[in-house]
């Protein structure tokens, strides 16, 4: 395990975080890092991930412990690394040493643990070992996929209020994502016209991410089948005339995420219907971020991204129709049937381990309209959030061929028109983007996005 | 989900396979895949492994599928894509799709699975959900960490048995792990000139195995601390003084493993003194093959090992006295603490789920002997065997700063000599070698290991 630099600064970040957290809770909690989850057989693990929650109060990736939080005071419950581990692990740092660093207040074997459980919330962690191990200890189930209730409700409401917006040492770590990440998508398309397959491009990509001592913070998607929108297959020959799509993000050693999607042509030049409907994609992209600032709703700045793109389809002649029309009947979401973001920090979907607790304001719910109902993010915006913007245009076939979808849109899809842009199956382009008190700024923003800085990239 | 080319020869071997598992047992088994294992949240999840044994019998990595086998006939058990998952997922095969790709008798929904598990023998998965539910459904504990009994354990007897010895397409995929592994070592020595922490060789590495559609068959060890046997630590700075040590290997996309290490020059040239101690290192490697073929036990290879680092490290004036003495008393497990090697297959350590027992021949346990406890490998080789070869000599704080240990191995060290040594932290040279009918064949061969021929790859 390495220990980064000490920094007063860690110490005193985690002590902000703990007060805060202490003036909106009156109970204690523990939280666990988790535990390693095992691939093919035990010791061959997958790669260890704290938990997000742990690791916004702990500030350092360490497995299997557990940190009680009360009244702004930090217990740090760990063991001593064993003798035997020095063998195969090194000299590991001792839970004093661990303790200094981040500035807790008393440190304590695991074993102890137990007697410190009363009246305590928690958050379920996702490993096995560890969910078992916090149920067994608190004497009720803690389940990663049911919602928290009572006492941990409460704690996951309060985590919610702090996590939303970011302190200054949070956005020093994601301004560094953001940083591989953008230099990861310019070696991508560096890379592209010399690879033959999808996985030649992922690896120049990743490859970026993994010399930076960095991981990816979701599994990256990088195909020329867009269409299909979580689409984790790398197989596919790259043709000339195709269009590559590339949602890959770096997250740092403490987990902070990036998350950005760049589309562009494989032969480094957009074909004339590429462009076109490239061009609506980035103009919605743009009208969403100029929108961004402190109070603007969320869902608003979806329906603006919905009203450029059927704007610019019925320019296109694709959609017929008043484009307020065409939103009010979902129209858009027949190539844009996503939501337009959410939520970025140490989660790519931040929180989304909670539900929709973070995403939507108290009180809203997931509307069950085939345009909304993918919205991630349902809140006013405040300085301090981060969001992605990502609008996007595809032709997916499971929406296109369906018999009802065509009969009900019949009228205002020009299906013949649609047929000229057969060699745009997916286009997203994604950015991460800061509110800030006067609007709006975008981490990723030193990643190009037109189509001609997007082809000078690609073939340069 | 990527499904290969039809062939005539998967359903085959597959059906050669199953036919074999009932010559041993007369009862019907289950084998369940898995499914993901999270993340950070649900959604976020680690890349799908499936399990090993699902895999050996059924050849394509399906997810939350499971087949029960019984008197040589093969019933698939899986869902059909749900409707919805087409929008984010694309077209998938359907259930008889696979099953004609697999050469399933059978092939049902998984909820049928409840109505054939009467006296079934099974093997735990490593997920949770999955084996929650092999749990539930046979209505007794299948838990991944504990050792199978009764049926299960006949079950996975026999199992060892063939997965133990690889068919021919087997060895095909074995054959391209080895080859991607080699491609990737070879580019981890050209990117070490211009890199300057170890994650940048780690990048060029994995970025050969990422861009052959392939994934790591364990989390690579890339380092200039060697002598931290597990160090899965990224972060060093590479000095011109330095060794790196990678421990890196490929996996197919249907699970195949291969398995190599390396140990080069950070400025391309071997210091003397790490010329000398690499050259012992190689001797003993070189030996162990020499003598690989069907009949010998591997406990005598992993002795012979230990021999010959022995008599080298006497010959260099490190260690004092007579070979075999030293052997005897364990002192090159000073700097040779681990075993000469271990099975190789669908696993990186194959097999290892299940214990020892595909490892140590029936009757045998693990040694408490220093020399002898780590070795995974137990058994007389036999034609179709894969096994590691992996010699090395390391610095490990943990045992040479052990006063015991000092005392212990006073009068046959001679610690002044080894300090002008200081400069070898770790060396390993590992190869996947092949027990043939005649002696036995270096898979990944085509990786150069002399010390010059390493010199000229990193230099190149």
């Amino acid at each position: 395990m390495l220990i980064p630099q000490t920094s007063t600064s860690l110490i005193e970040t985690l002590r902000l975080r703990r007060q805060q957290l202490a003036n909106l809770i009156n109970f204690p909690a523990i939280l666990w890092s988790g535990s390693n989850s095992s691939r093919n057989f035990p010791a061959n693990a997958f790669p260890f991930r704290a938990s997000s929650h742990f690791l916004y109060f702990a500030g350092l990736p360490l497995s299997k412990a557990a940190i009680r939080l009360e009244a702004g005071k930090l217990e740090l419950f760990i063991d001593d690394p064993s003798p035997s581990s020095a063998l195969w692990h090194g000299e590991m740092p001792t839970r004093e040493e661990i303790a200094q660093k981040i500035g807790a207040d008393v440190a304590r074997p695991m074993a102890e643990l137990e007697s410190w459980v009363e009246d305590v919330a928690t958050l379920a962690v996702q490993d096995a070992a560890t969910w078992t191990q916090q149920s067994q200890l608190l004497n009720r189930w803690v389940l990663p996929q049911s919602p928290p209730q009572g006492i941990d409700l409460e704690l996951a409401k309060a985590i919610v209020t702090l996590r939303l917006t970011h302190d200054q040492a949070a956005l020093t770590q994601l301004r560094k994502a953001a940083a591989v990440t953008v230099e990861a998508h310019k070696a991508g398309m560096a890379a592209t016209p010399k690879a033959k397959l999808e996985a030649e491009v992922r690896a120049a990509m990743e490859g970026v991410i993994i010399a930076h001592n960095m991981t990816t913070s979701y599994n990256s998607i990088v195909t020329v089948h867009g269409e299909v929108l979580h689409n984790e297959e790398y197989h596919h020959p790259l043709q000339s005339g195709d269009l590559l799509l590339s949602d890959v993000g770096a997250e740092t050693q403490t987990g902070w995420a990036g998350d950005v999607t760049r589309t562009w042509p494989v032969s480094g030049k957009f074909s004339s219907t590429q462009r076109d409907i490239y061009n609506v994609v980035l103009a919605a992209h743009d009208a969403c971020i100029a929108k961004i600032h402190p109070g603007i709703e969320y869902g608003d700045i979806h329906l603006l991204a919905a009203t450029v793109i059927a704007e610019g389809l019925v320019e296109l002649g694709i959609l017929q129709g008043n484009p307020q029309d065409l939103v009010e009947m979902d129209a858009h979401a027949l190539f844009f049937p996503h939501g337009i973001g959410h939520l970025l920090g140490l989660d790519v979907h931040d929180m989304e381990d909670l539900g929709d607790l973070a995403g939507y304001e108290e009180g809203r719910e997931r509307s069950d309209r085939f345009g909304l109902s993918y919205l991630r993010l349902n809140r006013p915006l405040r300085a301090g959030m981060l969001v992605t913007i990502e609008p996007g245009f595809y032709q997916v076939p499971a929406i296109l061929n369906d018999a009802n979808v065509r009969s009900k849109y019949q009228n205002v899809v020009n299906w013949q028109r649609l047929s000229e842009f057969a060699d745009v199956r997916g286009i997203r382009i994604e950015d991460d983007v800061l509110v800030t008190e006067i609007g709006s700024e975008v981490l990723t923003a030193a990643l190009p996005n037109s189509s001609s800085a997007v082809e000078d990239l690609v073939s340069c």
